[in-house]
């Protein structure tokens, strides 16, 4: 008979190990801004302090550890430090890695009602709350036709609302014939990669893919979607799916919903709002424009993983009417049937998802509006949206700069004048020196660098020093 | 100037805090057997407890944590409890869960091999020290044309290799031109679901998915595939993808992967093998007959999350040439590009899966081989496999019962003599009784309850028990 003491962890040494990894947490917090932010190792570096063996006997828990802090830790770019302005953070809080942690140590599978009814029933509990949070339309709450679900990402809802679509549009055919390769995807040049990503997944080709032009605050130009849509349509293909855009990846650009709602509606087809990044701002009424027209959406996903202080990961996704996805989603084997299930009377996630199984992810989200409240989030999308406009100021006031972009919420995207070279030395010196990190972009054809004002501990201090080592950074290439 | 102290959880209380959930999971664990294992709430009712509206101000973590007990606790149906017997299992272990905590808290983004080098690296060289331990062969190793990447579970695992393998099967026209309605994907009538899942969201059509007879152990039947394969190919077709499967999860049967393979190689077929809940037993050479045949393998995956003491979601999903994966997964937007990755020096995982996004799912991997060493981890996969083997002979002995399926591993597929009317209610009995829990499948036309051996903590005392509750049920039945 194995001894299981002396083979699992015994729940005394759980109990005194997990103390330590939450110190060292807590400790990390603490001490995060001391690292630079960006690694420093070179490719191959981590690997090579890596035995080339696993071991045969099993180690202690002290010494596993102790490897965090010796190898991994140099390998780290940390999202979780308030110097972390780069692409879109991906934010986390206290009372969601505990959420998290909880979910973790219950460790229990959501694919259906009957395998953990809590972990649905809050999950649809906790995405209706978010409905009215956000200003969003009633139907999009469970009670109604449509309902949420959590996703791991912004990519898996846009594939779920491709896939609905494809089903809507073509009566089901597709999970019985395959495509026919005439169904037409529309985004604007601006949309994310994950979209076109998504366009091939679902086998619709990237030549039926058209990438509709944008403004000169980029955002998607409604005339020219529909000028393209009813040439499309005259050309016999099918016109099928829309991906608007508020917020956008590359520049916060807001895609104008209602009129391009408008076009969804006179030519049946499904429209996807994606907001993943900025939906969190509509917490606060004085945003809420941001959702303007979404009466006309039939999918609509934000990410509570990048501002709103719960870790990835967490993509809310909402549809409109959730026949089409669970139509297109669901496979139903015998060794999966279960009495609730049969009754029709319950929520079946896996039927709204890519994967089987599922995590109890609904925990941390719940902890996090709990534990800040609609106030304490309020309060957190402000200061961040205040800080961005402070930076934007600095930026319009001084000559060497300009900025690229419209302003609407948290990113900033801004150049030097003096070209693309110049800009690149820059932000190159900037994240070497560790002291920040910001990523780039490219705007009407030039270089642009974006600081985005989202890491849950990002202050007023730090948006101030980055301004000032931007400028110091400036000054040493030369420019006064 | 807002004070953190007073809206965001201190380091401090991070730590107080932690503790005390730490400590919650510990006692979980503790009391885990003297909860039902099958959650016995009704439709709505987890639901009806918790408040309509999300609250305005913030909660105290203390008053959240205290209605996990209340609310959630009695709508958890307990997947880790050592008396679930169900599905296939989702094992955790302390190592297990402590670095996932890990990744938690670091709250870095692997999608680049840039935003968190160590995030990748470790990955990589983790899933390339599974290779050898698994008797896998070496191309699957990133350091020849493959690699091993981690994925959320195995449905996503399928969907990727359908995608290369349509990719490869139509020289990358699918990403142009869309899907022509004439690629075929092969699998056995007890693959499992997700595959068709996969065979709708690329867009084939579930019309050219062949779903091959077995045999009389529920293998797939390699004649009737090369039959099918000729004929199809005869009639225009381009056979492109088959799925065989080690260890299906209706019965655990084995299908025939060399003879599956040299079928795949003289049509050009891509294979992949579905290994998720049996894949861990190769840990043991006595079990290393399962892989015989692999190296005709495209593809691979198994789960680790199922059976190898790590906690969902991580499933080791492995490619024989990351070049028809990452062609067609990868979009490269101006915002992601870095120097590491135009360098070609390092991998970037986001172009091996369906999101952008991506946890630190490495660590706990990592802990988990270390903390048990290889010695460890077979003999927890040798102890589950005794336990059923047990159970089979029991069954086997008692003239009330048959098996109804080989027993190569640890998953028991029975049934009462007496039809399924009976062993629906046998099911029931036991199920509601809370005692332990057990699902069914359907075999040769008839009801087969499934006992599966896999649960971290389930001992020889949880599975004699299960046996005698099994008796005492049928007893009360009327049967003796």
């Amino acid at each position: 008979m194995p001894d299981p003491e002396s083979f699992h962890m015994s729940p005394e040494e759980f109990r005194r190990q997990g103390h330590a990894v939450v110190d060292w947490i807590a400790d990390y917090c603490s001490r995060v801004e001391s690292f630079p932010v960006l690694s420093r190792v070179q490719p191959g570096e981590i690997r090579a302090q890596l035995p080339q063996h696993p071991p045969q006997q099993g180690e202690s828990f002290d010494r596993i550890f102790a490897d965090v802090e010796r190898i991994i830790l140099p390998g780290i770019t940390h999202w979780q430090s308030p110097n972390f302005f780069a692409y879109f953070p991906t934010s986390t809080s206290g009372p969601a890695i505990l959420g998290d942690l909880l979910s973790t140590g219950l460790g229990v599978q959501g694919m259906l009602w009957s395998t953990s009814p809590a972990c649905t029933e809050l999950e649809t509990h906790v995405l209706d709350w978010l409905v009215p949070m956000l200003g969003l339309p009633d139907k999009l709450l469970s009670s109604s036709s449509g309902g949420g679900v959590i996703q791991d990402a912004a990519s898996s809802a846009s594939l779920c609302a491709l896939l609905a679509a494809r089903e809507r549009a073509t009566q089901f055919a597709s999970n019985r014939k395959g495509c026919d390769g005439r169904l037409i995807a529309y985004i604007s040049t601006q949309t994310h990669s994950s979209v076109e990503k998504a366009v091939k997944i679902a086998g619709l080709g990237s030549d039926n893919l058209r990438a509709i032009e944008v403004d000169q605050n980029f955002a998607m130009r409604p005339d020219t979607l529909a000028r393209q849509v009813e040439a499309d349509e005259k050309a016999g293909l099918v016109p099928c799916f829309v991906c608007a855009t508020v917020g956008t990846t590359s520049s916060n650009a807001i895609d104008p919903v209602r009129e391009i709602g408008g076009i969804c509606r006179e030519h049946n087809l499904w429209l996807h709002v994606d907001s993943a990044m900025s939906g969190t701002a509509a917490l606060c009424p004085e945003f809420r424009f941001l959702h303007d027209g979404m009466e006309f959406a039939d999918s609509y996903c934000f990410n509570p993983h990048k501002w709103m202080l719960t870790n990835f990961d967490c993509d809310c996704f909402y549809v409109a009417d959730r026949k089409h996805l669970i139509r297109t989603l669901s496979v139903l084997p015998e060794y999966l049937r279960n009495q609730a299930t049969e009754s029709g009377a319950v929520i079946d996630y896996r039927d709204w998802q890519v994967p089987l199984g599922r995590r109890f992810r609904s925990l941390k989200l719940w902890f996090v509006i709990r534990y800040y409240g609609i106030e304490g989030l309020q309060r957190h999308v402000r200061e961040h949206v205040r800080l961005a406009q402070q930076f934007a100021a600095w930026v319009r006031e001084d000559a060497r700069f300009e900025l690229a972009a419209p302003v609407p919420l948290n990113l900033v995207c801004f150049r030097l004048r003096s070209g693309d070279a110049e800009n690149q030395k820059l932000m190159d010196q900037l994240n070497h020196s560790g002291d920040l990190y910001l990523t780039h972009t490219r705007l009407d054809g030039k270089m642009t660098l974006r600081l985005c004002v989202g890491q849950t501990h990002t202050e007023a201090r730090h948006v101030e020093r980055a301004w000032q080592r931007i400028q110091q950074a400036t000054a040493q290439l030369g420019q006064s």
